[in-house]
């Protein structure tokens, strides 16, 4: 594989300074162009020890209109981002529609040095690879253009470079820890980065492999070759969807055969007013200190709040938040996306919110409007709300890891409850503000949201991370199930010693708690 | 996930029978619809013990017109399977296109029992997961609608299901050796079937589970849904391609700039005819023993000839059968697709001849066509061509780790070595056949081969499965170094005791040596 970066490519000094004119030129244009369109470019610049890569980036920062464009640099973490689940620090990374980003060393940094410190095998390295993919091929589905730059020196070059870097006084103290370590070892890194390259080389976000010796030829090609890989972006119509597929279960045309898990919720259960007080106050107790606890364990805790309009989601999540210290938590009111959340893959609106180890975040509304209103009001296409499903369970899955605590509630009352509701507010001036015109439309949708609500269920609730169905007629009945429910599960996850799967990722960084 | 699964759906008899009529009809309409088209219906039949997956695909054979279908079960290996890459029965059972296919079990059946068996954990289930997902990317590029189905039990019903399967003559033989043991172990079985699921549930292939109770509300809505996801998928414009890229690394414009590696071949190179003569004898000599020592270690040996027109491939290979008992090897010499062939995916015509444990196929011309002829004549399109160098990585793999010894050449002559063969060839009767005048127009599109080339080697010359390239301007040269390096890799391969990577799927079936 990497033969062909082994050969000798040379520029000599006037073809470069030739060539860099007219490439810096169309460099800005297409960059001028990129702006009025609605594609976010990822640079990612990878390579082994003295290839230049910094170098590199200085050069793409010289060439191209800084305003479109930031630069990010994964090496070490801060501890905003050592407290969050791992891939938040490049979700904050990612650039807007129509601006560029690079990414230097990016998401293959660490699986790449885990594995070459051995603190993970092969298999444990392709397990972090895949995911990669996954996470290249959701942002592509988006609409990005992802370009991954390799750099390559033969064993001799890289030699011989890291001799020349540590004469440089100006980068000698950057090679004193790992000097040695890298060009003793270049068979073994080699062997891994053909791994990681192989594997993470797919049509549509290929790898450009760069022979890093001679310093003209490694930054015209990159260049080049970046101005080439956005222009044929540029020529082709907008991002085309894969092959449209049916994801509807069809179930024959008797009520018998249609029965779903919201139908089989008993709205008439309710509580009474006074065992609803005595409950109230000892669950809010028990919380308060439960919050605490998982403040000094740095359990972070994110709560998701669905459900119909006037479903009591506000209530119930005041309930929980009175009890709680008001230091540890946000409550996150979802609604319309700003300009620059609409800029970002959708999933980036809510990443912006996750919490740091022991802290709360409430989420009123959620990433499942994508799959809820989203789709049944047309907002996402086809193709984009089925392949949500998926991606949410890796968002969640990927919380779940870093030790963060999940739980879901879906709030339901029925259609005669929820029209009291709606007259109700508009009497009340107060509440009047509460109920507008789409509340009444999407009432009319009520068999589409039925639909939606149970496809989430059956496709997002999973082991790790169940809905709370919750009956919601009775107003105190739902707010204690809800208290409960969080009760238990947090109760249960602060007792359990560490995360059981705790080998699940040790080739891209430590998880949180130990 | 599983709860919609235990609601209770029911459908009486008369609903079922009124219902069904209709569906039969437009069940055979639609399949003599799709007929007409190129997509291929894959329609795979998993779930729990005791669901009934036997007698949905009974009814799915009644109902539709078995003349566009056929049904394959995976249960137990025949000797032929068991002796190839893992895949090779499923390769062997995917429908042509306008045809269906019931895989009962399909590629799901294996993970998900040995995972239940223990024979592996968690991540090597992933692992296995992982590969599902890219392989049913794959079809689905290609144009394939995949609609798999998951029946479910509640504990209670599976339970009494299997007791009455017990007691029923007919199916009591096949409950005995595992009786008990699923329901004994519903929890267990469940979760297991909630990861395979949850990791395989994507938008473009998702899984539909089914309540399997109410054996009529089953069968309506298998068919049904089957019904409606191949009417999505008629209604739709042919498969749009993914968002294109471009994957050309674009080097400066300067001669030294665009060195390649097949131009570092020193075609000078030649070895004299006293030297050429005692050497191949020699060689042949230790290549026939160790072709027998292979077949008695069970190691299968698949080599790829790939080469510039009138490179000696052809010559290349006779040195090498002629050394070779003729029962173990067959050489298959790769010409435009038949009718069959071009109705499926473009490696179902590789994966036919892959050789069982112990034998050799060689590949006069392989897939690599893909990224060469077809890239080159345009015969594949961009997307279909960049995707194929991570499809074929992956399928070497497989190869590898089932046990085969894999080696691929391309032998490189110069233009003005070409013009002399081809030149000679139309002077010689016997070999004028061998040149047409697609080589004359070939040999004009040199440079497009050339990058053509340059870009295959990088993308696919793996550390398991390396390219040599071949200075073949000089035949006895080219010969000897095909052979020698035949000889070597031979000799490395059958003196290790066993693949290295042992544990790598052990999710999925045993290797074939040990």
């Amino acid at each position: 594989m990497f033969e062909a970066t082994k050969v000798g490519r040379t520029v000599d000094k006037a073809s470069f300074k030739a060539q860099q004119e007219a490439l810096r030129t169309q460099l800005i244009l297409v960059q001028r162009e990129l702006l009025q369109t609605d594609i976010p470019v990822i640079i990612l610049i990878s390579g082994v020890e003295g290839a230049g890569k910094g170098e590199v980036v200085n050069r793409l920062n010289e060439w191209l209109d800084t305003r479109g464009m930031r630069t990010f640099a994964f090496w070490d973490e801060t501890d905003e981002e050592r407290q969050r689940p791992r891939y938040w620090r490049f979700w904050n990374a990612l650039p807007p529609r129509g601006n560029l980003a690079i990414l230097f060393g990016g998401w293959y940094q660490a699986p790449i040095e885990h594995r070459f410190n051995s603190l993970c095998n092969d298999a444990e390295l392709d397990a972090e690879l895949n995911r990669i993919v996954d996470f290249e091929r959701m942002l592509i589905s988006d609409g990005a253009l992802i370009v991954k730059f390799w750099f390559h020196l033969s064993e001799s070059d890289q030699k011989a470079r890291l001799k020349e870097l540590s004469r440089d006084d100006r980068s000698r103290w950057k090679m004193l820890p790992k000097k040695g370590k890298f060009h003793e070892h270049y068979q073994d890194y080699e062997h891994i980065a053909e791994r990681v390259i192989r594997l993470t080389d797919r049509g549509t976000a290929p790898w450009y492999l760069i022979e890093a010796e001679d310093r003209r030829y490694r930054d015209l090609t990159v260049g080049k070759t970046l101005l080439h890989a956005i222009k044929v972006r540029l020529s082709q119509a907008p991002t085309p969807e894969p092959p449209p597929t049916s994801g509807n279960l069809e179930v024959p045309e008797v009520s018998s055969a249609q029965v779903t898990l919201l139908d089989q919720l008993d709205l008439s259960v309710s509580l009474d007013k006074s065992t609803y007080k005595s409950e109230l106050r000892a669950l809010q107790t028990e919380l308060n200190e439960l919050a605490w606890d998982a403040y000094n364990k740095q359990r972070s805790l994110v709560l998701v709040f669905e459900g119909v309009d006037a479903g009591g989601k506000g209530g119930a999540i005041r309930r929980f938040t009175n009890a709680i210290d008001a230091r540890l938590y946000r409550a996150i009111p979802v609604a319309a996306p700003t300009d620059e959340e609409m800029a970002h893959h959708y999933l980036w609106r809510f990443w912006r919110h996750i919490p740091r180890a022991g802290y709360i975040t409430i989420y009123d509304r959620s990433w499942y409007g994508r799959v809820l209103v989203e789709r049944v009001e047309g907002f996402a296409s086809d193709a984009e709300w089925r392949r949500a499903y998926s991606e949410i369970n890796q968002f969640e899955e990927q919380l779940i890891e870093s030790g963060t605590i999940l739980l879901k509630f879906w709030l339901q009352v029925s259609q005669e409850e929820q029209l009291r509701r709606f007259e109700d507010r508009e009497k009340v001036p107060y509440k009047r503000f509460k109920i507008t015109d789409e509340d009444w439309r999407n009432r009319e949708k009520w068999p589409e949201y039925k639909a939606a609500v149970n496809e989430m269920v059956v496709r997002t609730s999973t082991e790790y991370a169940a809905w709370t169905l919750v009956e919601g007629d009775d107003k105190p009945y739902a707010r204690i199930k809800v208290l409960r429910t969080l009760r238990d599960a947090l109760k249960e996850a602060l007792a359990e010693k560490a995360n059981k799967d705790d080998s699940y990722s040790p080739c891209a960084g430590k998880r949180l708690i130990s």
